[in-house]
Order: C-alpha cells, then sequence, then structure tokens
C-alpha cells in the first residue's frame, strides 16, 4: 500500500496493475489475504489507537475552535467501546461471504464443441473516498479484495494520522499474502480529489461514502461512474382503507427510528379520505409523531384538520409548498401533503405517484393499504430502488436484505439499484470456448450452418 | 412522437411523462404498439421511400461536391433491395422475443410475511444518438418500446428526411395504441446533441451508434451514462502449439470477414517460437493473410522471418512501434508483433496479456492454443468484455450469441458489457411487501426477532 507521498497518477496505474493480479487469484488468496489482514490490525491494536488519539486531541482543538462538530469528532472516535472489535469482525464477515467472483450465471452451446459462457469477474480499479470515520478504510480494503478489485482509498483530512497507520498495518500484511500489496492505495491529500476523478481510463468506479454533499459533489466532477447516492427523500403514501394502528407502527419506524438515516421518512401522503376526526387512520400516526417530538410541516388542508383535531399540539407547522416536498430532513420533521380522492383510488394513486416521482429521490417509497390491486399499481409505477407495500422505508439496507455487507445504497439507474452487496463490485466477460470455428461458417445459404443456441445449465466455476 | 420543432428540454421531459406510463404497461400493450408500428410502416412504403430518394438527392449532390463519401450516401439508400423488409421483419423479431421487464431473478424471505424481491424494470429514458441509417430508427424504437422505455432520438442530418416521413408514421401508429406517442421524441438538428447531453436528471441512458468520433465524442460531453464502446482494437495471441489451418482459418476469418467491423482483428502477437521456417504455425498464417491482401505491419523480429521466408510478398511493412500496435484499423491491415518465449510459457503469456491489456480497447481478444492452462489463464487475465479460445473474434455479437438483437456491444465496466441484447435497456427495482413489519422488530436483545433471510424460488411476473 503506498502513502501519501505518490501522486494521484501513480496512485492510479500502480491499482491497475495490481488489479490485473488479482484479478486472477483464486478465492483462497484473497481470502487468505483478509486473514492476515485482520490478523494484522488485532496486533496494531495500541499503535493504531495512538494514532487515533493523536487525530482526536486535533479534533478537540478544532471543535473548540468551531471548525468541526462534535458529531465528527465522535465519528472519528476509534477507542470508543466495541469499534474496534466490530472493525476486526467485519473483516471476517466480508470474508466469509461466497465469492462474487467467478460465477457463471449463463451458459450457452452455440454450436458443437463451442460454448458460450457468462463469468463474473472484478470491475478493476475501485477510487473510495469516504470522510472521518477510519473503520471505513478496513470496510472497504476488504470488499474490494474480496471482489477481487483494487481500491484507490481518500480519507477525509480528519483522521489522517489513523489512517496511515491502518494502512501501514495493512500493507504489511498484505506482504505476505498473494495479493499485491500495491492493492491499496492511501491518499490522504484533499489536493488529490480533482485529479482523481479526472482519471477515467485508470478509475472504473468511484464509491464515495460519506455525506450528501461529498457525493453531489463527486458526481459533478468526475465522467467515471459513481456508486451511490447523493439523496435519500423517502415518501410513504397512506390509503383510507389501512388500519389506524399498522399505519402508526410503520410511520413512526421509518421516521423516528434513525432519523438521520438516508432511508428515513421525509414526506408523507395522505389520501383525504385519511382525514377524518373520528375513523380516519391519520389522525392517530399523526398523535403518535408529535407525541415522539416530530414536527410536521403540513399543506393547508392537514394543518386545517390538525389544528380542529389537536388544537394544543405545537408541532403543526405549515409547510413551504416550496421547499419542504423537496427536503430530506434528516431530522424529527416530516412534510405531509394531501392527495385528493378524486373520482377513484386509481386517479389517488395516479397523483401519489406522480408527486413522488417527481419530489423524490428514487431510493425507497412506501404504501400503506389493503388494497392489492392499488398496490401493485403503485410497486410498478413508483420509479424507486426500493418500492415497498405496508412495511417501513428502514428495511432498505444491504444487511437488512440478506447481502451479509453493504457497499452502499445506489440511486442509479443502471448497474446496481437500491442496496448493494458484492455483487455491486463485479461485473462479467464473456467467454468463448471453440476448436476452430469461425464467423463464415454460419448463416444462411450453401455449406452454412445454423446456430444451435441451446441453453445448457450453469453452475460455479469455469467449465 | 414530436418533431423536430421540440426544444431538447421539452423533448426529455415529454419522454420522461411518457415512461412512466410506458413502466406500467403490460406486455401485451408494447408488443401491440410494435404490431401497429409494423402495420404503418408497411403502408406507408411509398411516401419512406419517397422522402428517402430526397435525402438521397441531397446525399449525391454532396458526394459530387466533395463533402459526404460515397459509402455514407449508401448506407442511406432505404430502397436498396431487402432494406426496407429487414426493417420491417426486424421489428417483429423484436416483439416476438421474451419480455425483458418484469422478471424476477431473486426472492428472499426476510420473516413470515415479509418478502424481498428483485424484479426488471425499464431504464426510464434514452437518448439514442446514430448517424445516417435511416432504418435504425425503426430497430431502436422497437428495442426502446419492448423494453418499456422512452426514447429520444438524434438521427444524422443527411437523412433529416427520411426520419421525419418515419417518425410521422410511427407517431400515428402510437396514436392507436395504449403506448403513448411521446414515447419517442425525434430531433433531427445537430445543436439539439450538446444540450440533451447536459441533461442529466432527465436522461437515464445514451446510446450512441455509429463511428468510433461519434462515440468518443458524447462520451466526453456527458455525465450521463454511455452503453457503447469507442473503438474495437481485437487481438489474438498465437501460440506455437496451434496447428497451423486452424490458425490460419481463425485468424483470416478474423482479419478479413469484416475487416470494418468493430470485432474484426487488428494485432496479431505471435510466440517467438512459432517464427520456425518448417515447423512453425506462423507462416502458413502469414501467407494466408497476404494472399488475401493484407498489409502486414511487423515488428523487426517478424518482418525479419517474413523478407527471409517470402522475398516477393509486397505486403510485409515496418510497424511504426508508437502507433500501429495502438490503432483500429478497420481496413485489410494487420499488426504483428513477436511475444518472446521467455523462460516458460506462462511468462510468455504473461508478457502477451499484458500486451492486450495496456494496447486493447477491452472488446474481444483471442487465444489460440491447446494447452488448457494456459488458455484458462489467458481468459481469466485479459481484462476484456469477450475473451475466446480458439475460435474467432468477429463472434462477438449479439446474433451470434443468441440474443435475437443487439442494441450495441459495450466495453464499459458496469451494468453491461459486450453485446448488449434487451437486457441491457433494463435495471430492476426491489419490491418488500409486509403486513406492518418494522425494521425494530428486528434485531438483537430483548424482544428483537431475527431475519430468516431463505432463498425463495424465483420465477417470472409479481407474486
Amino acid at each position: 500500500m503506498s502513502l501519501s507521498d505518490t501522486t494521484p497518477l501513480n496512485a492510479a496505474i500502480a491499482a491497475r496493475q495490481s488489479s490485473r493480479q488479482l484479478a486472477i487469484l483464486p478465492t483462497s488468496a484473497r481470502n487468505d489475504a483478509l486473514t492476515a489482514m485482520h490478523y494484522a490490525l488485532s496486533v496494531a491494536k495500541d499503535e493504531i489507537l495512538a494514532a487515533n488519539a493523536e487525530d482526536m486531541q486535533l479534533a478537540e482543538a478544532a471543535v473548540l475552535a468551531g471548525s468541526i462538530s462534535p458529531s465528527l469528532m465522535k465519528r472519528l472516535d476509534l477507542g470508543k467501546k466495541g469499534k474496534y472489535a466490530d472493525m476486526l469482525n467485519g473483516i471476517l464477515s466480508v470474508r466469509d461471504l461466497e465469492d462474487p467472483v467467478g460465477k457463471i450465471d449463463r451458459r450457452t452451446l452455440l454450436d458443437e464443441g463451442l460454448t458460450l459462457e457468462r463469468i463474473s469477474c472484478p470491475i478493476g480499479v475501485l477510487l473510495i473516498i469516504f470522510e472521518a470515520r477510519p473503520e471505513v478504510i478496513a470496510n472497504i480494503a476488504s470488499l474490494a479484495i474480496k471482489s477481487g478489485n483494487a481500491a484507490i482509498l481518500k480519507g477525509g483530512k480528519e483522521s489522517t494520522k489513523s489512517f496511515i497507520a491502518i494502512s501501514r498495518v495493512l500493507s504489511a500484511a498484505l506482504e505476505t499474502t498473494l495479493v499485491p500489496s500495491a492493492s491499496l492505495q492511501l491518499l490522504t491529500t484533499r489536493d488529490a480529489i480533482i485529479p482523481l476523478l479526472g482519471l477515467d481510463t485508470h478509475i472504473d468506479l468511484v464509491v464515495p461514502r460519506g455525506s450528501n454533499d461529498l457525493v453531489r459533489h463527486i458526481k459533478s466532477h468526475t465522467q467515471i461512474p459513481v456508486l451511490g447516492h447523493a439523496d435519500g427523500l423517502c415518501s410513504a403514501y397512506l390509503r383510507p382503507d389501512y388500519p389506524a394502528a399498522l399505519a402508526t407502527r410503520i410511520i413512526l419506524d421509518a421516521k423516528t427510528s434513525y432519523p438521520a438515516a438516508c432511508n428515513s421518512l421525509e414526506t408523507l401522503l395522505v389520501d383525504e379520505a385519511c382525514l377524518l376526526r373520528d375513523t380516519g387512520n391519520f389522525l392517530p400516526v399523526a398523535s403518535a409523531l408529535l407525541e415522539r417530538g416530530v414536527e410536521l410541516r403540513c399543506d393547508a388542508h392537514v394543518r386545517e384538520f390538525l389544528t380542529a383535531a389537536l388544537p394544543s399540539a405545537t408541532g403543526v407547522k405549515a409547510a413551504d409548498e416550496n421547499r419542504d416536498f423537496d427536503t430530506e430532513f434528516l431530522d424529527l420533521t416530516l412534510a405531509v401533503k394531501t392527495i385528493p380522492s378524486g373520482a377513484s383510488a386509481g386517479a389517488a394513486l395516479a397523483t401519489a405517484m406522480e408527486h413522488i416521482n417527481k419530489h423524490g429521490s428514487h431510493h425507497t417509497d412506501v404504501i400503506l393499504t389493503l388494497d392489492e390491486g392499488i398496490a401493485n399499481g403503485f410497486l410498478a409505477g413508483v420509479d424507486s430502488a426500493g418500492v415497498f407495500w405496508n412495511t417501513s422505508s428502514r428495511l432498505a439496507d444491504g444487511q437488512r436484505y440478506g447481502f451479509g455487507t453493504e457497499v452502499g445504497i445506489s440511486t442509479n439507474k443502471i448497474h446496481a439499484r437500491g442496496p448493494v452487496g458484492l455483487e455491486g463490485l463485479t461485473i462479467y466477460k464473456w467467454v468463448v470456448k471453440g476448436n476452430g470455428q469461425v464467423s463464415e461458417d454460419y448463416g444462411e445459404g450453401e455449406g452454412k450452418k445454423p446456430w444451435l443456441h441451446r441453453t445448457l445449465p450453469v453452475g460455479e466455476g469455469s467449465s
């Protein structure tokens, strides 16, 4: 692993070269490297925590000076109870996942003795840009090597000393394995980002891990594909037929279980028929949200209803129509909008979907209804990575989906969408094996053969 | 379908709106639209050929004035025997392919009553930029609608009148179907390209169909993902053990069956042990190539060998080492380079792979050998969309792979690689169906439930 004295270009070249070697290593060699990384980080715990303590000291001064936030400093702290152990366990969890490389998912007999196979392989060189959390380096290094990719890592400046310490340890660990140590390249200076983002012939994919601003900045400064999401503006659409108790349970979870998460709820769309004092399902939902301290930014119709029904509630506010339905609050704030019931349930659904497709961020959106037809319309018509029926948007998560780990959540429309597991760090190649066949053998006309195009069973590993 | 008076932004907005409607149409509605398009184009043949004749007249004058090439004019001609019928048949072939939308390829039981499904869906809005061939409009319109995508089509200016005529007919045909006619947007002015390439929030994927220069220009002017390839620099590595007759057959096919194709051979790497006067396999290959009029741009070693062995051959030239191994000749020219045999076959293989990974375009590369171990090293280590063993690079083609149709050939490292069928115009969404489950139900600790993460059988259509 190279340290910060490497230029961006040299780092990228070294990563590319290493990626060629990594691509042909067997599963066991990549897994062994993760074992070695785990062991080395276990042994070097004191040394790394000492480096982290230096970062923490500088951060403390910066907090006092007001230049960084206390929450950033908290994220920096690798000494926090359980954090180091979690980092170490994460490496072993990734190691023990199924190998995403070398999987054949399509096999065709083109002609006798001529087969076509589609086999998964690493993408090549990843550029991972992340903010303060120093444990991310171990996580990302594990994911990259497990999937056979080289990675250039650019960490936040606040954790420079921790990064350098961790990277020295990982570098030394890789030296003892078949994985080239140059597979991991660490760059610490902020100046490196823009030149790296311009190296589109050397770098195949950018994975930003951090704030929306970071992702947005990166997306607008590179032609390299970026895997991630800038925004997580999730919405739920409450239909009048859905039981109030279940609606309350789901919406409370979606809004309050972790408001800063990208899969938390930001907008609630309520059918106007939900706004009934005694029999409607919205009032119990709103009461529970207000009780939990959620501020409701309501359109005129909802506000009028709530101020009449709950005159003493202080959390009912008027929504700014030009802003609040396009805002990811990441906080105990929820925008609430009425959907006119219209001529039919289908018409109301169309209005709700139009709002979501226009104002949402195509991350995860929810419908709450007992009507399967309406639900299916929503699941098909909402253009988001996750479309949920009668459950919380907070379930949009790689661990919860059962991927074992998560590279990130993508709102891209190509390659990988939604929570991305190791599979998102792979692509495929087409392998054709013959024994002298040529294109001019096939086609129509005298002496030409037809293609067989017979589907063959698929399986792991190359035949 | 809008004609050329639409602004790029309005075209993109209309396409996006239509894409929402298209996404929820059943297979039958999309297929019916293709039937209607086919019928309308059959009926309007005379009208369209008349418009095409006007384009041809202008083109004829332009050829005389030297401003366009005769081959471009030839591509423009829709009246050429069989071309119109091929265009019509192409629509029905696409219609009759399996629907790429709505396929569930992963299903997990997260908990009792809580399922996760990954289901294929359209990408959304495609921008298709193509050059003269007017029949491409029908082909691309079929592919887009079959896969549930809206498309903005930007054709070459030489075929404007043909495009307008075809698009009027398609537009009228779509008016009679459930597919919104605004799903296809036609723009004819060259000025439209740059503004369209900037509309990354409205357009999800750019598919350029045309010359390398066109693709390169587009890739460097947009942040929207581009599906395609700028270059097709394919190489073959000839090992000394491969029979001369088979090698000749494969290399002749790869170089001479269609030299202008992107999957044609441009570089031949020969192990130095192939360069033996009586027993080596290279001399028969070279003789056959020269006999077919192929110019061989040889490195010093190969040139020395060939001038001694074939003193009267006029096609043996010295390669310009700085250029010829990085050139896609698209012509009867082949660069030939010696690979030192080195200490072992593995060492020579490594040298050959290093050359290909550095100088090739990651399109399709071939090894010719009877040694399975060496072949497998090549198939794993060459970083290309297609890696072929003992067959011709010309097989890299969607029709030949059995896809039924081809959207293009991609050398991208994400999403779709190699020949791309309809599947490349789709992505997926994650559908979660529950009955009130929330994130706080799960995890470790008192009263929490574990995730089941039980794999369920997959199948077509939503459950």
